[in-house]
């Protein structure tokens, strides 16, 4: 992919519209984008007196937690691969 | 780690307190919550109109993208490794 070829994209998260920018393809953006929503309406069915904003920022706090997990996970595996 | 056991938390992200509960460390959880309230400060400065919603769901969004990233080079190494 062209690295310089910005890709614009207006998504649909939580009800709301966001412009996003990315050099990654549409299809991408667009599966990011409806992952982060499918988060957020997990989130608000299991705390249904939370307020968007809260939402939003757990849905972030548990996506952050996924990523720190499975950058364990990589870490082991490239220090396998290096043994 | 007990996987039994949990552990409640209250932390601060973008000026807000937040209860999380998790099996995880008291000191991870502080890291996860540090990471997210970070990103959230660095989206608002670059995009000073935001309200905290949108700064929060760009900020899951933008989480969300570097775990797509970082899981398509993992999935690279398990097929290396596999070989």
């Amino acid at each position: 992919m062209n690295e310089d070829q910005k890709n614009k994209l207006t998504v649909m998260i939580f009800g709301q519209q966001y412009k996003i920018v990315g050099n990654a393809s549409s299809n991408y953006m667009r599966m990011i984008a409806g992952h982060v929503d499918d988060k957020m309406r997990q989130i608000a069915e299991s705390n249904p007196r939370l307020d968007t904003t809260k939402i939003a920022v757990l849905t972030a706090v548990n996506i952050a937690d996924e990523y720190f997990r499975l950058k364990e996970e990589y870490d082991e595996l490239v220090k396998l691969l290096e043994e």
